[in-house]
């Protein structure tokens, strides 16, 4: 039910995630009747994959987490949360309100041991070809060291996990590279982070090294990286609208502009905001996956192949195992 | 001396910078030795424009604000400053030490009547061609939400006289576009702001706006407004690469490449994060422009022209008169 679209968007991701993905099934919590009247017939989709879990209340975008925590209990988002705790599901997607998606799964699933507050991650393209991998993205706006310093371990175990990397670099977002650089929080990480003899710790590193290869894992709060993260989208697509500008604006244009179109692609898809949809909410004892509110049926259908990627590679269990 | 390569930037760029324009004067401080040995023969430059004040004492950069504060007064710094308090230069340039910069500009220049804390603002190129004005981009590390409005009120300030704007819509930099969104200095920011009727405010904007035409102010704490600002810069980067990679991938990739220069220029000239150097400190008696640390020669030169053209605008006095 969540997000910009709600299950205009959802539905049909869902029924495409169903035909391109067999071992999939899925639970669809939410207002039946919105729900059904989006499914296509029968005939045109897997039915025996799809149940759909009624819930008549949802926690709508605006709601403050507290709201959402201490006040109805049969909302979709919970329901969901709960059908994931009680083993009905192996994992869950939403493109819901964040802040309540955070209260409601820590206190359904309960956080990883020794975490006390789950992060997002997600993992940017750089020019070596490999990726960046930063959290958190927003599920915390304000972090203290000792939260920064759980993000570093989190973000080690799943660097591990992921990309088979045993000893991935841990990198602190600073506004500079020199230890006298940052507020209270950066530097009091910066000796936390420093003095753990397991994390393979290269100190700060600015917003222009995330797409570069000096670090694996950017630990930062939650406000500061999810404006990097929606910068980043920003850009993006400010850059491929003036590159379409560009070749539009006269018949030579156009013609080279045709004929770029192959090469042009290839850059469009690493830059796609929606290639990288999907961030997943990580130190829970469950996989639970973000969507961005604003996602279209493609890019909501990126987050439940990641969420389904994840379940498979038992990122939640895995990662508590390196922690 | 500031910045990543000192001299050997700064005093070409000078040079560059004084046969360009031919009504601007220039004092060099630093030391003397240092910077005679990168000057060319007298023949090669317009010497009667140029001196050089020698000052034994350098804050390097990674020295803390207060060390640079309490320290040795003879630094290339704080003699600059003084010239510019004492009417001797109308305006400066420092690629150096930001925290030093600020803590130094505030003790000597004295901040703008009803401002506590000068900010870094720059210009963003955005869909419509125009610009987004951002402020703080680094010069305060945390912000209570009274500093966020004084920001808000200098950026509407900056846009009226730079751009003749009389109403620009002014927006605080948030995580989300809903009320309940941010953490307490955003909230309360948020009230101060939508309070003061004289402001054009249109509420909270996340990151992905900043390229957009939402607003003409987007008004943020320092080490986010920094994180954001480096961001950009190093997606531009890594897309320039990118982009370069693609088209030296086959033969047909290096012809088309090759049709399509002229094209791309266009484009590199627009994301070129050099042509974005050069942020004033604004909030102070005096015009103070403060370049990238690792620029090169052309961009420093552009950080020159830059404070020149916001001495002829006479920037800080039409500031004050707006505030």
């Amino acid at each position: 039910m969540g997000g910009d679209f709600g299950p205009r968007i959802t539905v049909p991701a869902i029924v495409q995630a169903l035909k391109t993905q067999q071992d999939l099934r899925v639970l669809l919590f939410g207002r039946q009747t919105d729900i059904q009247s989006l499914l296509p017939s029968p005939a045109d989709y897997p039915v025996d994959r799809l149940v759909v879990m009624h819930c008549e209340d949802v926690i709508g975008m605006a709601d403050s987490p507290l709201v959402a925590l201490r006040g109805k209990k049969n909302t979709s988002l919970r329901v969901m949360l709960e059908a994931v705790r009680n083993g009905e599901a192996d994992g869950c997607v939403s493109a819901g309100n964040t802040g309540a998606l955070m209260a409601i799964s820590r206190q359904v699933l309960r956080t990883t041991d020794c975490i006390d507050r789950p992060a997002i991650f997600s993992a940017l393209p750089r020019s070596d070809g490999s990726h960046t991998y930063v959290l958190d993205l927003g599920a915390n706006v304000g972090c203290d060291s000792e939260q920064l310093y759980q993000f570093a371990r989190m973000g080690r175990a799943v660097v591990k996990v992921l990309e088979g990397n045993p000893s991935p670099r841990i990198a602190l977002l600073n506004i500079g590279s020199e230890d006298i650089k940052g507020n209270d929080q950066v530097k009091l990480a910066h000796e936390l982070i420093r003095q753990d003899a397991q994390l393979n710790y290269v100190g700060f590193v600015e917003g222009s090294d995330l797409f570069t290869d000096k670090a694996d894992v950017v630990v930062c709060d939650g406000f500061v990286g999810n404006v990097a993260l929606k910068t980043v989208e920003g850009l993006a697509r400010y850059i491929i609208g003036e590159v379409r500008n560009v070749f539009a604006g006269d018949w030579l244009g156009r013609i080279i502009g045709w004929l770029i179109r192959p090469y042009w692609r290839r850059i469009e898809a690493r830059l796609n905001p929606g290639r990288y949809n999907g961030a997943a909410l990580i130190g829970l004892k469950g996989v639970v996956v973000k969507s961005h509110g604003n996602a279209g049926e493609l890019e909501f259908l990126r987050a439940v192949q990641l969420a389904s990627e994840y379940v498979t590679k038992q990122l939640s269990i895995r990662i508590e195992q390196e922690l």
